[in-house]
C-alpha cells in the first residue's frame, strides 16, 4: 500500500489530496515539524533531504511534489488527473508544477525557511527576506492571475494535478501578507477547491 | 520547428544538450542578459517570465527545464532519455529534476539574483545571501553525491534527461566558490558529459 508522510500546513497537501483524488489505497504518517521528526534519523532514512513529502510505493520512496503528483496521475490513469497522452499538454502541466515549485513556493520559503540561504543567526537579512515575501510572493499569483490561470480549472477544463497543487499554494497568501481579493481567479479556485470531498477528506486527515 | 531560446551560461543548457541527443530538429535564439533581452516586450510576448529556457513548438511556447526535458524526452522516444512506460521510475527521473530546479538551481541564483527575495538596494543582505551560497550548493551536492547519484549515470545504467540538467548545473560549481575535487562522482560524471558529441555540439552553438 502507498504511505504518504507529510506535516501539518504543508505542500504535502497536494499529493495528499491527489492520492484522494485518484482513488488510491492510501496510509499516511504524520511529521511534527515543530518536534523537528523531519530531522530525525528514522525519517531521514525513508528521505535523507528532510523534507516532506514523502510517498512510500512497492518500488521504492518518491519524494518532490511534481514527481508524486505526476506518478499518482500515471499510476491511477483511470482517474484522469494529466493529460498523459499528449507529450505537450503533460508538458504544460508539468510547466505549471515547476513554477510553483520552483519559484512560488521558493518565495513563501523566505518567510519562515530563511536560514536555508542566510546565517542563521543573521537576523537582519532574516528579516530582510521575510520583508520582501508580500511582494514576491503577489508577484508569482499576479502571473498566475494573468498569464498561467485558464478556467475554470488551472489548465483549462480538466480537473488535473495542477489543482490540489495551486490550492496548497494559495492556502498560505494571507500568512504571506497577500490578500487573495487582488487574485480573483485564484480565490475562486481556492473556493470551489475547498468544496471538493477530496479536498475535505485529505484536510480532515491531517488536521485530525 | 522547435525553437529554443536561450542565454549563454544559463540553465537553458540542459534542453538544449537534451534537443541535441534526441536528435531533434530545432533552431535557438540567443538572449543577452547583459542587454536585458528577457525583460523586452517581445520576449516577454513568448515567455511572461521573463526567464530562459523556452521552447516554441508547434502546439505553443514551453518554459520550466523539467518540463521541456519530459516533453523532449516524450517527444522523441526513439532516444530513450525517459524510461517512459514506467511511472515510478520516470517519477524518479522527475524528482531528481525537480531538486534541481528548486532547491539546488535557487540556492545558486542567491549569488547572482538576490534581488528576488530582498530588496535590491539592500548591500548587506544580497551579501549574506552570497555568503551562504558556497556552503549551500555544497549541500546540495554532497546529497546528490551520497544519496541520489547512482552511476554511471544519475538514475543508473541508461543515460536520461536528468544527465544533462546534472551537468549544466555542475558547471557552476567552480563560480559558487565550491571545489568539485570534493564530489568524486559529480566530477567524473562532468568530465564524461563534456566528451559527449551532443553536449560538445550544444556548447559550441551557444558559444559561436
Amino acid at each position: 500500500m502507498l504511505k504518504l508522510f507529510y506535516a501539518v500546513n504543508t505542500c504535502a497537501l497536494a499529493s495528499h489530496i491527489a492520492l484522494q483524488e485518484a482513488g488510491a489505497d492510501y496510509e499516511t504518517a504524520r511529521l511534527d515539524f515543530r518536534s523537528n521528526d523531519q530531522r530525525k534519523p528514522e525519517y531521514l532514512a525513508v528521505n535523507p533531504k528532510g523534507r516532506v513529502p514523502a510517498l512510500v510505493t512497492d518500488r521504492g520512496i518518491l519524494t518532490e511534489t511534481p514527481a508524486i503528483l505526476a506518478f499518482v496521475a500515471q499510476t491511477f490513469p483511470q482517474s484522469r488527473l494529466a493529460p498523459l497522452g499528449d507529450a505537450f499538454a503533460f508538458a504544460r502541466v508539468q510547466a505549471f508544477n515547476s513554477y510553483l515549485c520552483s519559484t512560488v513556493h521558493v518565495a513563501h520559503a523566505h518567510r519562515v525557511r530563511g536560514y536555508r540561504w542566510v546565517d542563521a543567526d543573521d537576523a537582519y537579512a532574516i528579516a530582510a527576506m521575510q520583508k520582501k515575501v508580500p511582494q514576491s510572493v503577489a508577484g508569482c499569483f499576479d502571473l498566475i492571475e494573468r498569464e498561467m490561470f485558464v478556467g475554470p480549472w488551472v489548465t483549462g477544463d480538466s480537473y488535473t494535478i495542477c489543482d490540489p497543487y495551486l490550492f496548497t499554494l494559495a492556502q498560505w497568501l494571507e500568512a504571506d501578507g497577500v490578500d487573495p481579493v487582488r487574485f480573483p481567479k485564484v480565490r475562486d479556485h481556492r473556493q470551489r477547491m475547498s468544496e471538493r470531498s477530496g479536498v475535505k477528506t485529505a484536510l480532515a486527515e491531517e488536521l485530525s
